[in-house]
């Protein structure tokens, strides 16, 4: 299992907006995310205001980097969430 | 709540020791830490092989920062992995 942690700066003017997109992400894309185990919005940094963390397991690193990121589930995903984005997301996985 | 999230570089030839000293740490010292709700073991990056990630859940910021960082149980916890240590660890706190 590995557990991929995602780090995005979001526009200052658009937290609200952010977490409403994020939450119906979740609950409308995710589910059909082959190789997808738990999804955490983990929240808001606190020493970096404007940086949200959320952290998802996968079933294995393919499962996210090749069968999530290039399908069209990928694209809804970041066509709901990629507006509020300042910048790209900081991206890393750890193995549990 | 807050959640600590803490990213350490262990040196390239101390990975199980540092494993093990966790592991006494997290069963010696955590359970007698004020304040603290649940420590895990998150893991190994996949991209900066050296680097572990450990989170620990809190009731305050304060919790943390104040109870813990100025207590015995913290003098005791950094004896323990310290030593393991390649420089010091990045330590964030999100809300949750």
């Amino acid at each position: 299992m590995i557990r991929e942690v995602a780090q995005v700066s979001i526009k200052p003017d658009s937290h609200a907006e952010f977490e409403i997109a994020l939450a119906r992400a979740h609950t409308e894309i995710l589910p059909h995310v082959t190789g997808l185990i738990e999804f955490v919005p983990v929240g808001w940094c606190v020493e970096r205001p404007h940086v949200y963390m959320f952290t998802i397991d996968w079933e294995t690193l393919e499962a996210h980097m090749v069968g999530f990121r290039e399908s069209e589930n990928f694209s809804a995903w970041r066509t709901l969430i990629g507006p509020y984005f300042e910048g790209p997301a900081t991206v890393e996985h750890f193995s549990l």
